[in-house]
């Protein structure tokens, strides 16, 4: 058997980033070696518990969480109790952590393991905004290169956006940190909207977690009840889109995604379309194709190898 | 029975803006007042010059053809030779049109028809960049409330854009243009990319037209089969979309197209998103609604409505 | 003795304005065709009153005024009551015009008269936003090369703006329009605030004007006591800077102004500096020198002249 | 005799760095707890070498230097060689630095030294681009209200920018920078081209520091010789502007300046005026006074101060 891979998820817990560290820590394909918390749907010092909260839950306290960025790197923060709750895990009642948070800022931590690492080593998963993965890329530009990929969930294009009409919430929250990520050279994966708005939590889908018996199982189904109350209320569908579990699940299973290389630009200059991903998917233009765009999913296989890492927690 | 409905088509063709006039000189519900010539697909000196020659294709030439703005409001004119040939109506040999050119500019037209007919009477039907609507607008505001609706087609959403990633060429052209009659409070209904590429020019459709064993489908055919060549190949499919008489369908029979009241916003500040037409599909923000935004068609009776306009020919 | 030179002032009455159409109606050097009224200070309702009631003023009823652009191109109208108060023309107490405005359209008179004169015969006087001529410009392009020249107040730089810290009012009402008119190859003379701040109508130069004892005298006296309230107490300064009268000034004695030929770039995309003029003084870019930048003024030489021909009336 | 104040000078040397830092070093009543380097007149690699020469050319190696951002927060990096020469220190021959540089990233030992002293301690005093301020601003938000005054050379307004028409080149380099800055709600004292163009160094000036007679002496007269070549031919003076230098002077002799609390913003949306400083001296909007900002210097008695405090050296 190979190596577990390598990986540091960037998170900002969050039901679905809740989602998405479980589908990691029940996974022995791979080996997370930090969990780095930033200000997104919550302030900081709610993520960086959520986070360890999470770990918990997994029965794997011995995770490494780190607390990063309390701002973006230049506008204001934009959060979403709306969406989450006031906790940003509002649903199932989880206890508070007591496995400690590390030391370390996350931004150092994320570039020390990857300056200790041989080249294409380490892959990145930011669930959140990018603000980490910028304030890194600025520190030490050479982690650029020795990123393995950086597989983020944010963006859209053909969905537009969801907390503007344009613009999705990760890349909204700090647009530059992202204008930085996408420019930086390292290779990059993108989960938009338009992919995850195809993973539904239907009812049965739920029902199928929940029916895991298990404490996680119980946990997961309500946090993805909770969670899927906004968006079946907005978009009128059975079950709301599964956003952060896509990109752990494409470090397990690509061949259930479905995309393209093309160029992806953030608008940083106008408030009307502050923070959308301009992805050049029909390439009209001469930008370089900097990612690799994912548009379609094959939503049963995801929620199958979800369910089933979910039972091993 | 009603009386005709009266319209002035303001267009820059272009082979769907032909088939749109000719969908409407076809059409005993339709009164044409007149049609405005604007530069966009290509200069206006070729766009009036081919509206004249459609009016003979129809056997109508007495049609009042009026060449309008020679550029865009603010921005260099962009044109669009390699989607509609050299002539912009690349495809029959259509003889060199013997009508005259009305003496009168367009926008004047525009504004003394609209000011000498009852209020709600006058319906536009923009095909093209909107400058010549928004300069009527601006000389002679009070237009606004006069203007029983203003049909158009342009921009997109879901769709992206054509010219840019994410601007369809109309309103990228003029996208000053586009604010002002979008602002105006005038009743606008919005044909975008979102529902004019669901009308596609199959093969079996241009058959279909072909089959008229007229003159004027078989300029019809060869127009379209000229037109589909750069979509076909861009997107791979069979037959590319039909833009501009979608705008002349719905005025026959609404009920072939389906969608939304909603805001619509028109990105003028930045160069990465200009000529966006960001549509409040979801009501995120509290612009007000000012368009009705079509999104869904029956392209099957959609084409059927033509053939069957265009046999009256 | 040469013939007088041919000019249209364009404009928004305005004290300001008031005085420069009394200067150029002053001095047999000049031949004003015809006097085109825009939207700006007060809404076009008023300064096409405004400006008839000075050619009366003056003695020259049979002075053609026409009317024109209602608002801007793009953006809503911005008026400016807090200066010139709500007539746009408060202080001595005119009495309303009995002399006819023109039927023409101010834009159509402006091109109509620059065809039927010989390329070079024509000069522009915009005192005002420049909405009339980019619409000018725009509907026949080809004035653009048989303008003798455009002498304009507007902009503003070493002096940053009035209407907002960086932007002049005459630019901000209208920055496309500027746009237009920066681009438009035409050739260019820029009277900026950097100019303008430098002509203030101290109490001793109000008290020569009054000292000619004319009904003239007493009226622009009147003017400028309350067009110089805002400034005096904006700027601290004994007089406020007397802006529009500078254009006519510069064609009557151009050696009391010096500048500079450099690029004037508007800005159009962004809030906080809309309607900047950005000026390239010390030729840091290579962007092409469109215009005749003035700094420097003798500014007891300005008001001499201008009292003296303020005496012909 | 009052303690000496304690501040941290951030700096891209840079001639004028280099006088500024020198200034300091010579002046007991400030004690230089630390030099953070940042990339901007050249690459980091040598700002922070210089940094060094410049200590150990005074005398005081034991002065410790720190290596901060290599880059700005979004932007790619614009650096000035061709003011500064390929050394960024061109013009007399200094020895590479012997001490060495602190092994604690710049903007940990900001955060790190602002919160281990008392609310009102720490002077800031930014010589470049801001990038570091940021950083650290944003790292640790709590140091806003622990700062005592930010005291920076940058901006530029009544005098436009000089690597743009608009643009002064430490806010350029780094404008999203200067935005998280001057919105920190942390005390601004600012140094832009307004003042420091005041701030010539004409012969005499430079005569009378090399008539010091002193190593020191010597190498700040070929510093300036070198440095004011590029202002001098751009602006034809006799010498070019001190900028760095005032920051310094203020801190020691702040009745040699002039200034007026108001709004600074920075334009960060529009390439045209990107990194322009608006501000709103006349007040013309309701933004709230963010900075004191410098606009008249007593020229002879700055230089007289800075040649008195080189002597000590
Ligand atoms: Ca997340
Ligand atoms: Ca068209
Ligand atoms: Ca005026
Ligand atoms: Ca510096």
């Amino acid at each position: 058997m190979a190596a577990a891979r390598k990986i540091i998820i960037d998170t900002d817990p969050g039901q679905d980033d809740a989602l998405a560290i479980l589908l990691a820590l029940g996974s022995p394909e791979l080996d997370v070696l930090g969990i780095t918390a930033v200000a997104g749907n919550v302030p900081l010092a709610l993520t960086e518990k959520n986070a360890r909260k999470i770990c918990e839950l997994a029965g794997k306290p011995e995770t490494k969480v780190f607390a990063g960025a309390i701002r973006p790197l230049v506008r204001d923060l934009v959060t979403a109790e709306h969406v989450h709750g006031r906790s940003g895990l509002d649903g199932p009642d989880l206890p508070e952590p007591e496995m400690p948070l590390q030391e370390q800022h996350a931004v150092d931590f994320i570039i020390e393991t990857l300056m200790a690492h041989e080249e294409g080593e380490i892959t990145l998963c930011p669930l959140g905004p990018l603000t980490n993965i910028a304030l890194a890329l600025n520190r030490e530009p050479r982690i650029a290169s020795r990123i393995r990929e950086i597989v983020l969930m944010g963006g859209g294009f053909f969905e537009g956006g969801n907390v503007t009409p344009a613009a999705e919430f990760n890349i909204y929250v700090d647009p530059h940190a992202a204008d930085v990520v996408l420019r930086s050279g390292a290779p990059v994966v993108m989960m938009p909207l338009d992919v995850t708005h195809k993973a539904l939590t239907t009812r049965s889908r739920i029902a199928a977690i929940r029916d895991l018996g298990t404490k996680v199982g119980d946990a997961c189904a309500e946090l993805l009840e909770f969670f899927e109350r906004f968006d079946e209320e907005k978009y009128g569908t059975d079950g709301g889109p599964l956003h952060d579990p896509c990109v752990i699940a494409y470090l397990l299973q690509p061949e259930l995604f479905g995309g393209r290389r093309c160029n992806v630009a953030v608008e940083t200059g106008s408030e009307l379309t502050m923070g959308m991903t301009v992805i050049d998917w029909w390439q009209v233009t001469e930008r370089p194709k900097n990612a690799l765009v994912m548009r379609d999913i094959d939503a049963d296989g995801f929620f199958k190898l979800l369910t089933k890492r979910l039972a091993r927690l």
